[in-house]
């Protein structure tokens, strides 16, 4: 059955409440969560709480943690996020770096001591709403992607995302894992029994497969965006290691290579990076929004290979998801609907879902 | 014959001089083009004066040209180029972003009324061997990568590049391009003859191909990184609308399937984008320059896939070269060196590199 926004929101809510999160932990978390669903981002929405029950009964989340600023200065700022998840870090960094930008035209805070934030869109586009480029990147809790020429993971997915206000309510939102596809697709076709496009996955000695066993069972690898040598993925394999430099390296999070990385008793020693830029700086504002629309315009006018498929610019997708689903609500897959009322229950939560 | 370096680099300053480049121009550009050559990028090296003939006689590049600040705060400043190549403009740029970066620990520089302004990478290991996390990006001169899903060129090559102080002498240095590969690349094979791996090209048709002459003869594209759909090249082509964005609807120079791009008399009307970043606003920047040297050694310590072919990190390839070009000199295929006779000759600049 498909829930309205507000009452999917509300069951993460309640969830997170009965894990004893704090008000703001809760508020900020359900936030990013509810419009990961709303946007069809549904690998990043209220199918998480699934891993964070994992991660906090093994005691790697503390729910009363609260970020805090370290260090700052005019364009600024170093966040410890105590441990917690990554979600009011998040915004709270984010936020910081939109404030200090309002002032200075530009600023940049990095997080160390978190965990996972969800879905970066949500944060880069904080920034385009204030009519800023937002970018933010994270380090990711496990290591699945071999680089370029190797038969071990070294790095995550690594993801990257960089906003810029354009035509009202249409910014452009790029929000992308640096290896070619996430595991989750590798997965579904292991689960259906099919083969993967090539370039998706390595098997344990390093060697190009499509055979999606490969990666989910027989210790092989995510690819990073290029896919294979040929395909130029020393190219996805070298924005991994410049997302791992901004969010870890910056921070003095542990990069995910690191021996250490993930294994700190009392959290997930997860960085992230975040970066605000105020097109004043350069021009006028509404000139540079005025420019960014023409120009995803002059995009979306390309001729298309296929006519039933039109050319796209990063976030029409989403944005066609969540105007969809804002209007017809958000339904939960049956499996995952019976995982999340069992955690609920175990909780003490209030079931809302049916 | 092969040359020492300041013999090649003084070749490319009396080509330059001859054609009534101002010394600062002269200098900016042989320095890029020199750099370039040493590092064995070699399609932005000396190579790239035959191009750079062409605009100059069709008056697209005024020789005298000097680069303006037109705008500026603490954080950043705007350039005008001045309808000229872009080397001396690029340098001044990432110089101004370092010195106001020394100051308040970050700043952005973009520049529009711009030319090619060789390989990224020099402009960002500026920053870096400053100690600073530099980047940069720029549009480029015309249209050949087709949109994911589109049949028509809407973006070039578009390159991102990243640097970060590391180990001494040692900067991770990353300088892509937002294409599967270069178009000399599917060139070569055509002339060779030879099917190119999957992902590289489209028809004009849109429709993916091997065959290189569908993109060097028949009105076919490059891809965006990622190839295919389904490898993801909607990550690639998302990243060179962002390069546009940065480039120039910062700078207002045109973006580029804009129907006036490259058509002003004048000038090419390329925009770049630089930024500046201070590793000591978050921590120690030693122990920054620590964590990146020891983060690149762990994936140096990858194992290896084939142990002939040890693990690299993004810079690893270019500073070998320059290591062995360095001692040995830098050699210039026979094609082009009868053209750059010919163009020297013309000019009336002296011949060095027999």
């Amino acid at each position: 059955m498909a829930t309205p926004l507000p009452t999917h929101r509300a069951q993460i809510e309640l969830i997170l409440s009965a894990w004893g999160f704090s008000a703001a932990a809760t508020a900020a978390t359900a936030d990013v969560l509810a419009w990961a669903d709303l946007h069809g981002i549904d690998s990043h929405g209220i199918s998480m709480l699934t891993m964070y029950d994992d991660w906090r009964r093994a005691g790697r989340l503390d729910p009363r943690a609260e970020p805090r600023i370290l260090r700052q200065s005019p364009v600024s700022a170093l966040v410890d996020g105590g441990g917690g998840l990554g979600h009011w870090p998040g915004r709270f960094a984010m936020q910081t770096a939109i404030d200090k930008a309002a002032g200075i035209g530009m600023a940049a805070v990095a997080v160390r001591n978190s965990a996972h934030y969800g879905a970066c869109g949500y944060y880069a586009l904080m920034a385009a709403e204030r009519g800023l480029i937002g970018i933010t990147t994270t380090t990711t809790s496990g290591a699945r992607v071999a680089p370029t020429r190797a038969a071990e993971a070294k790095l995550g997915t690594d993801p990257w995302c960089f906003a810029a206000p354009g035509a009202p309510g249409q910014p452009f939102l790029l929000d992308m894992a640096t290896t070619t596809v996430a595991f989750g697709k590798i997965r579904n076709k292991a689960n259906e029994g099919i083969s993967c496009p090539p370039g998706w996955l390595l098997d344990a000695q390093g060697q190009p497969s499509t055979d999606a066993n490969d990666a989910v069972s027989r210790g092989g690898f995510l690819t990073p965006l290029g896919g294979t040598p040929e395909g130029s993925s020393h190219k996805g394999y070298g924005l991994a290691a410049m997302v791992n430099i901004l969010a870890a390296c910056l921070s003095g999070a542990t990069v995910t290579p690191h021996p250490a990385h993930g294994k700190s008793p009392g959290g997930m020693g997860i960085g992230h990076f975040f970066l605000a830029l105020d097109p004043g700086l350069f021009r006028e504002a509404a000139d540079f929004r005025a420019e960014v629309a023409a120009f995803c315009d002059l995009l979306r006018a390309a001729t298309p290979a296929d006519p039933a498929q039109p050319v796209l610019v990063a976030g029409d997708p989403e944005r066609a998801v969540a105007a969809c689903r804002g209007r017809a609500g958000i339904t939960i897959a049956a499996g995952l609907g019976e995982k999340l009322r069992a955690i609920a229950a175990a909780s003490g939560a209030p079931w809302l879902l049916d």
